[in-house]
């Protein structure tokens, strides 16, 4: 064994995470031991990274050929600024966290389009027989951000009927999708949406991109769902929407402090559905496969995919 | 105009269904004016019935060329004695009402394959962080019924990511959906299914289709969904089965009486979702195309669409 892969990330998944990587790394053929600590960093090839682990500079690894997030989101370690500019680092592009986020997209617009929550809190003995909801083609759903995710839940929203328009920040192509870009893209994008998903990833350019103004965009009664970024949405003019009834609801899996206090005013909301981030959950299984097909790719001298844009930020 | 189309429903839908199907007849070029009563039987060429309506006796429409049932389910009017042998019966396919059982199917399925419900019913300020569940792929989902909803329903599971069972009582064929049939297929389905969606007509070989010994079939912890017909079930197995921890769940949204009474055990019960019968929701504007559509054909001399086998009941 000649050098190896260093996990760093939170200490309690290190079991689930050492025996995935160990049988990842095997699958490949690839000859590299798998540990949580090093006494000896400057044998370190590789670090898989995910934050809430014990790396705090990375100095001390000097033969660092790559780091591999094992999260889709880059911003903590971009923030570090021990990591060096001209070691590769890889987004976490996990075909199984892509399926679970597609699978929690689908469930939650659903949720809303057919007002579920009516019937699962409302089990009281009355009989609710409303007028059925318009069908899926009427309910005209937003995607903010066409990446590996974004593209992904807008397509399979499509394919169960939505009518879906995909806004990213350059043109972008998902077939079965209508895609928009740029700032008057973004304007068209939430002036149809009646239900709106913030898949975007977090830089400078995202933060609080939904304010007071471009809620306002959205039509009366829309709905808000966030399974990408806390910072994405600014929360006192959403609660304020949501308040004034403007928007109908919200439902928010990621926050800007985690685990969200029990005393947020999101918790008590009638109109917001707290979910404790559990859309992007990464599964060891998938995802150690494919952090192992990229250290597979560096063993054999070809580029890593999904290498983050150190200068856009993700 | 040279006879009519009588609908023959309740009469609070009237208005709504009066305006859908002289559209719908005026589309298709046919000169047939649409009343709710017929003080002149003889001139009705076309009942469009649904239950809860006024006519209870055939007997005077002695010019009927078919009756067009606004029900996917027919064994109510089946069991009229006066609806004569000879006159075509045609059940409702409204690609409005398949649409719309798909979506609720693709619900409610989602919802338990996630749990959503946890996080719906639970904003009590604890950040429940459980690990995620598995992959869409790992939960094999059963459909009881191969007709018009349940191809429909198992398809659009399948495109989810489930592994997707369909049972029909003869073989047939839905791509992406491994068929089985008969007696044995239908222990197999059962023996596999952890989410099952039944979506059998209601015929005297499907009452109480699912007794005690077949929902003991079902793996430990299985989900039943019925958006079906609610003679499929034996209520006493069901609760049963769920008060014995077996069942992990029903979702329910059909029943032997409804509106459902307010002191029906499913009300209460915590491991039991009652829908107010709203999967198979008919909106007038799609169904009434079908039924304009079944009479231009009549009209034109050929078979009509959809025809009731007064044999199998369906």
């Amino acid at each position: 064994m000649s050098g190896g892969v260093l996990y760093a990330g939170p200490a309690r998944d290190w079991p689930e995470w050492g025996a995935a990587l160990a049988d990842a790394l095997r699958g490949e053929g690839l000859d590299l031991g798998v540990t949580d600590s090093a006494p000896d960093p400057g044998a370190v090839r590789y670090v898989a990274y995910a934050p809430g682990g014990a790396i705090e500079d990375f100095t001390p690894f000097t033969g660092l050929r790559a780091v591999l997030s094992l999260w889709a989101g880059v911003e903590r370690v971009l923030a570090n600024p021990t990591l060096p500019r001209d070691v590769p680092l890889a987004r976490m592009v996990d075909e199984g966290l892509r399926a679970g986020m597609v699978e929690w997209v689908c469930a939650h617009v659903l949720r809303h389009h057919l007002g579920t929550d009516t019937h699962v809190l409302g089990q009281d003995g009355r009989w609710r027989s409303d007028p059925p909801p318009p069908l899926a083609r009427m309910r005209a759903v937003g995607v903010l951000g066409m990446g590996e995710l974004g593209a992904a839940a807008a397509q399979a929203l499509a394919a169960l009927g939505f009518p879906v328009t995909g806004w990213s920040r350059r043109p972008r192509q998902v077939p079965g999708v209508q895609g928009l870009s740029g700032p008057e893209g973004l304007v068209e994008t939430l002036r149809r949406a009646r239900i709106l998903v913030c898949l975007l990833p977090e830089t400078s350019a995202t933060h609080d991109l939904l304010n007071a103004e471009r809620l306002a965009l959205l039509p009366r009664g829309a709905v808000v769902i966030n399974p990408g970024r806390g910072t994405l949405i600014d929360e006192a003019a959403l609660l304020s929407a949501l308040d004034h009834g403007h928007l109908g609801h919200a439902t928010l899996d990621v926050f800007r402090t985690e685990p969200l206090p029990p005393d947020h005013a999101f918790w008590a909301h009638p109109r917001v559905t707290v979910t404790p981030h559990v859309a992007a959950a990464t599964r060891p299984e998938t995802a150690a496969r494919a952090v192992a097909a990229n250290i597979a790719r560096a063993e054999a001298g070809l580029p890593l995919r999904h290498l983050v844009d150190r200068d856009a930020g993700y």
